[in-house]
């Protein structure tokens, strides 16, 4: 992950002097998590009006944070999600109660794809359930109602806290951000509306979130891999999404060099290194791998998994066909060499260690990396007036795709297809695997161009999804966001509607639209879209019928 | 709550013959669960297709229970929780994963506003996790993955299981069951998918789910309520919504001639007694009453608050301004009498027991009660030809209204002037109150829709919010339901669109759009929408301006 220019992203980083009351040392909650949240890149958040969040929001747009409100209820934890893949850190100030649950699918996700997501409820006040027996909070849905939500967030967040303790508010706010950071992964923080102003001490934390590696645990399982890797005949080396969020890429580069094994990626970790090099075999999705990538894969006699989480590896629901002998299998939370489990050892330590280990350098060049055959297929457009399938869709979005462009992903009939998109030519590739749900690329690309605003987002959805909550359109246009939809549009085989997703732009008000069956067609619709970056596009492709465009 | 002539509402009801093995006593899981839904009505399960689900929705399916697709996930909730609310039970199906995930915001309202809701969630199979140990189930978040989903509804439910030992599925189906209904309350069943037809004993339970009364208790309460009743200058009912989930009608009735006293009725608890009567005051919403209604309640020395949960009196998210000292405070959880909290006393017993204490009987009339000024203020239509406000909207509404109408609103705009729609007029009402979230009233009418066939739901939303979310109009299409959609659209103050709502059927090639502007134009609508029985139909009301119209 990049540092950010803006903030620092030392977790055991300095408090920030403005929060900081002088010589007392003691900071107002929410301006103090406002420039905690701000100093590890945040600038948007995401959230929706409604009771017991407003204090705090007020809070957060004052310390200089924009509020970004969506249409829907659920887009905000997308948006937030999408956000934090592109900067490190997102999110989201909601109000309590059903706002707020309706996001505990978008944590679980970021929980399963490890996306760091800071989920903030504003809640009611301390007092609030004592001023009559019959109110207890609003939202609320017990007696004990506060304990509701938190709970349910605890289930799907790394870490979380009710912020009422002054006296040890800010500390929980430390330790809570640094445990996001940590494990890239989500949490939850619980706001009393009366409180945020109230002042409470600025407390360094007691030690780190992250234990060190153990060091002789750590030289067992490099001892362990090394050998494995030599003694290999066909290694194969798989990215998945922790690459990324852990910040791996060099470590990984100089590990494919010292190995010279071939590399696939996960969907999820899709884009964490570049295509174009010989080593590159493509995406590793199970059964829906490519023959010849799913050959390599499964036919591995070793296999090193680095950073390849379950929902990396189990995108179709089907676990793939792997076998735990001849895997080493490093993530995040876990080392396992074979049916050997090791107890903490860092993942880029680990894969640090292995570029380093002279005994993971082969001796004899790897077979087969840098053959024709194993390179990149790059699809090839077809005849530019026949009518589009999905693999010609494909091949014409890929030569569309520019540095400028980041694609997102629906999962659904688009999802597989797309990851043959050669991403070497695009900055990013971004789509849900196993905890997909679809909705999620309209409403990541709000995040996604927020949080980089000189790229483009291109999403790819399926039409009748988009026309059933195509609200985040309006959101987009509202913000002065220019997203590129194109949304596959089959032909319906059971008497049902081919909805006109061309012509929602014109529902709304705003935005361009064009329908397309051809290639020439679509050439055509992405050159004009190219040149409309004032609004949101939608381009409506009409397929031949969901079984017969691939 | 009605008995449903096609189903046993008997809670200790017998074990269905036909799932029974003979003389064994044994019965597949999914068949004997599918069983027992239907003896107690459920002819119709919500959900779609996904991960670990398609077996127990295919056992489902050949039971004769009719499964019904939604085209959001969330709408899949709403539905059966509006499906429990006309029929006393629903039934969703779904996935696990995000698909149920994203349902706990309906569990929670379901929870809040206590509708008994089945949530089954197909699960990965015992084994699933041993196939690989980088597989886990799919849609897992962690390690402990079962634990995960099973433990967030928990939180949200009254009673949940996961169905995975043989020996007591059947039993803990029936448990959970019965607490629904006891409690009506949602429950939460995770059924293997790889158990759905594992054989099991069918267990009696060994004793029921709810306690009774305890006499003395009852007594006791029953002396300290009356007496508070006898003594008061002006004591009010006030009847919350569980009066119709436990089916208390009858009873409260016989209260009401008993004491004489004024009723009102929460947002929640209209609808569950016809509003002709003279004693009627109207919708009582804390800081959003009509003030008539506001004063009666709130300056009232002594308050029956009857089956009226947190949901119901802090619709606003303040809480009202009832001083406890003066309430008699009944709901299925608790009851309070001013500062008494008395255990062991259940709503029905003390509702009935109170209609029949001579010491409740007051001596004197009531104050005023069926006095004019008192009585219902029905809306009276404007000028035909002028532009509508909200009140007008209501008035001309109010004037289409029959028997076989079910008014459905959506939270937000509409919500407040709707509470003065005269229920007597129509068969039923329909709102979210404190946990209320956009895009319930659309997704709420397909459940109507299916469990009252006979009835035409009329749901009144935002325009805005119909056009972000409008996918389940094609549904409602498909499945041959015609609801009419009456859409908010004022015109916009932030330089915002205005959606063309009335074009959404346009968009998904199906069903009847009108835009109307003048209380001529709107009867017109109505009257064209009446005779469109076969369709959906958008009727887009262009308003003045959000805060012009009431």
């Amino acid at each position: 992950m990049d540092e950010l220019e803006s903030g620092s992203r030392d977790i055991a980083g300095p408090i920030p002097a403005a929060a900081v009351d002088g010589g007392l040392g003691s900071a107002p909650i929410a301006e103090y998590l406002a420039e905690r949240l701000w100093a590890h890149g945040v600038r948007h958040v995401f959230g929706r009006p409604g009771p017991f969040a407003a204090e705090a929001q007020a809070r957060l747009a004052e310390a200089g944070h924009e509020l970004v409100a969506t249409a829907s209820a659920g887009a905000v934890g997308v948006a937030a999600d999408a956000y934090a893949r592109m900067r490190g850190l997102g999110a989201v100030c909601v109000p309590y109660g059903a706002d707020a649950l309706r996001l505990l699918d978008a944590a679980a996700r970021a929980y399963a794809e490890r996306c760091p997501v800071v989920f903030i409820a504003g809640a009611p006040g301390s007092t609030d359930h004592e001023r009559h027996p019959l109110a207890t909070s609003g939202g609320a849905v017990r007696a004990d109602a506060r304990s509701v939500q938190h709970q349910a967030f605890a289930a799907v967040t790394v870490a979380s806290a009710r912020l009422d303790d002054l006296s040890v508010a800010c500390r929980e706010i430390e330790r809570v951000l640094e445990a996001a950071l940590a494990h890239k992964r989500p949490v939850y923080l619980e706001l009393p509306h009366d409180l945020v102003d109230a002042v409470g001490p600025v407390l360094p934390l007691p030690r780190p979130v992250e234990a060190a590696s153990s060091p002789p645990a750590l030289a067992a399982a490099l001892a362990e891999a090394a050998a494995m890797v030599a003694a290999a005949e066909r290694p194969v080396i798989v990215l998945g999404v922790e690459v990324q969020r852990f910040g791996l890429q060099d470590h990984v580069l100089r590990l494919m060099a010292a190995t010279g094994a071939p590399v696939a990626v996960t969907l999820l970790g899709k884009s964490v290194i570049g295509e174009a090099q010989p080593a590159f075999l493509g995406v590793y999705a199970g059964a829906g791998s490519r023959p010849d990538v799913r050959d390599a894969v499964e036919g591995s006699d070793c296999l090193l998994l680095l950073g390849a989480v379950t929902a990396d590896l189990n995108p179709g629901g089907a676990p793939p066909r792997l076998d735990p002998a001849r895997c080493v299998d490093a993530t995040g939370d876990r080392l396992a060499i074979g049916y050997h489990r090791y107890e903490r050892v860092r993942l880029s330590d680990f894969v640090a260690g292995l570029a380093a280990t002279p005994a993971a350098r082969r001796a004899r060049p790897p077979q087969a990396d840098g053959s024709p055959d194993r390179r990149r297929v790059i699809p090839q457009p077809g005849a530019a007036d026949e009518p589009l399938g999905l693999a010609g869709l494909v091949a014409h979005l890929a030569a569309f795709l520019s540095d400028e462009i980041v694609v997102i992903v629906d999962p659904g009939a688009a999802l597989l297809p797309a990851a043959e998109l050669p991403i070497g030519l695009c900055s990013e590739f971004m789509a849900p695997a196993s905890y997909g749900a679809a909705g999620f690329a309209l409403s990541a690309s709000l995040g996604v161009g927020l949080a980089e605003p000189e790229l483009r987002p291109l999403v790819l959805v399926e039409a009748a999804e988009l026309v059933a909550g195509p609200g985040e359109l309006a959101t987009a246009a509202r913000l002065g966001l220019a997203p590129i939809v194109v949304a596959l549009n089959p032909a319906p085989t059971d008497g049902g509607y081919r909805p006109d997703a061309h012509r929602l732009p014109e529902l709304f008000g705003t935005g361009w639209g064009a329908e397309v069956a051809t290639g020439a067609d679509l050439d055509r619709a992405l050159a004009q879209a190219a040149r409309r970056t004032d609004v949101p596009c939608v381009i409506d492709v009409r397929l031949p019928g969901a079984a017969t465009g691939h």
